[in-house]
């Protein structure tokens, strides 16, 4: 793996959760809504302590065929009252609506691209999913962030067996450096044992973790947090910190053991099969143990704003709500 | 430079010229009747000697908001009958009304990213130009071209004083060997002495040619060819064949000097403030001088297809219309 030498280091690395930016339920629909949201407190959390400055909006498109590129582009005269440097941060989103339907109607995660279908299912999986990552640019460009789409395929990331063989973190770099956000995406890619598969953005989170070593980690998702078992039920409880040790291992120490049902780690596994909590908790766990803390946190709430801010960097007020996973030494 | 190494040669890399699929004078609007001809051209081009194959349609996405994936996701019950295996062909295409706004009102090919307004210009053109690259893309996969979008500066490619300084031969090399058509463009990209600069798509035909040595290259446009004035002028003459020497000089060799009016360097450099026509004719020599026959043809008419299905290779036709540039020792 190529060596990366980034000027300074970088901030943060937050994943926009396929379920937290779209509509689960209905064929590639942004959920427009929580979309902006977190846009603006992207913008907010990477552009600390310069709040005075204009905003400049870097969406010049038209948007539903219709031009309102007059109203972004206000007089720009005076350049110095803009403010267009923020902080170091890398943003991957997932696919929710976007991506999923194509990928398992064609079984693309499972290989085999000399089969028709399985080779129009990745080119459709690929429309799919960069339709989504350009309308997320697009929503960060229109805050004013200076986003740059980077899709994981055509940036030379590749598989095999499903485990990162090669990824463009040269050109991540090149890109932050530049003073701009890399927005990388969950996305087919070749495999060179299976031909090709799906790589998830939560796999290519932690692939970025590792090389960059970002200061935290920040999972926005539709719930808020890790929960001892589905969120849905009545009885779920919020896990607040989640600690892991040298081995990996990782053990809940907030709510602590003695309040709670004993069942916790059967009832997560339990979980996995309806939303892949134990995949993200794993993932999670492993960025965790490279002394990087992991803040996994509903999106568009104050909650997350305050995550994405570096807010809980060296304490957890009690009024936060979300999971926070700690390499425990 | 990397060296590529391709499984088989590649038969064309065509460019789909701004001008012939965007509506010039109209702000980021397609011509969508020139795309999905030029895209059928594209299969039957492609897909010569398997037309008794259906085609498998590749976009499954949302179009104008409104599903339509159900048309396009027909009974795939034998997989067989469907020809998904094309001749290895790399398309770029221009910006046309995208793109070109977003950097002339910032200056994005002057460079100076460190000022608000390029920075900002920078982002507004990529978003402008991958809005187009998507839909060519969606196109072509309609057509059943297994086509991949491969943005040029997330691909790695950057200029040094607006020359080529690096780019990702290897990523395009490795898609045609898996079966995929890859779709470049014309984009902003980082330079190492001005900051960013404008990489046309002619120059990235040029440079692709160079290393990747087609059999032939097409130039799609909106008019017949090259002109020996603006092919407004009723005067202007049509020059069929342009013969480019090994010092690169080119000199029209039908019709013959003698049929034409002398005038025709002075005016045909004249010509290049209005249409870039000498750039492209240098970009264009300089690939024939390899031994590649570069053709230039109107765009969407029965001259264009003959020249992607290779039909002029040996011989040109006198009832063909556009302007062959080859090799003559």
């Amino acid at each position: 793996m190529e060596e990366t030498n980034l000027n300074q280091t970088i901030r943060c690395i937050v994943k926009l959760g396929g379920a937290a930016i779209t509509c689960k339920n209905e064929l590639e629909k942004i959920n427009e809504e929580n979309l902006d949201t977190v846009s603006s407190h992207l913008r907010q959390a990477m552009n600390l302590g310069s709040c005075s400055k204009q905003v400049m909006g870097m969406d010049w498109s038209k948007r539903d065929g219709v031009s309102d590129i007059s109203s972004s582009l206000c007089d720009f005269g005076d350049q110095c009252q803009f403010n267009v440097d923020f902080s170091r941060f890398v943003v991957v989103h997932g696919a929710g609506s976007f991506g999923h339907f194509q990928a398992s109607k064609s079984g693309v995660h499972k290989g085999g691209l000399n089969q028709p279908l399985v080779k129009a299912g990745f080119v459709a999986t690929r429309i799919s999913v960069t339709t989504l990552n350009l309308e997320i640019v697009r929503a960060l460009a229109r805050e004013g962030i200076p986003s740059i789409a980077m899709s994981p395929y055509s940036c030379g990331w590749s598989t095999s067996e499903r485990n990162v063989a090669s990824a463009d973190l040269l050109g991540v770099a090149k890109a932050i450096d530049s003073g701009f956000i890399p927005v990388l995406h969950g996305d087919a890619v070749l495999d060179d044992r299976l031909g090709c598969t799906i790589l998830s953005g939560d796999v290519i989170i932690r692939h970025l973790a590792e090389h960059l070593r970002p200061e935290y980690v920040v999972f926005l998702t539709d719930v808020s947090g890790v929960y001892d078992r589905p969120p849905t039920d009545p009885n779920a409880v919020l896990l607040r910190e989640i600690a892991v040790d040298e081995d990996g291992k990782w053990s809940v120490v907030k709510p602590t053991p003695q309040s709670m049902n004993k069942q916790v780690e059967i009832t997560v596994a339990a979980h996995d099969t309806t939303g892949g909590m134990v995949t993200k908790i794993s993932e999670a766990a492993m960025i965790a143990k490279l002394g990087i803390d992991v803040y996994i946190v509903k999106a568009a709430t104050s909650h997350s704003l305050r995550a994405l801010r570096g807010e809980l960097r060296h304490d957890i007020p009690d009024d936060w709500l979300g999971t926070v996973i700690r390499f425990s030494r």
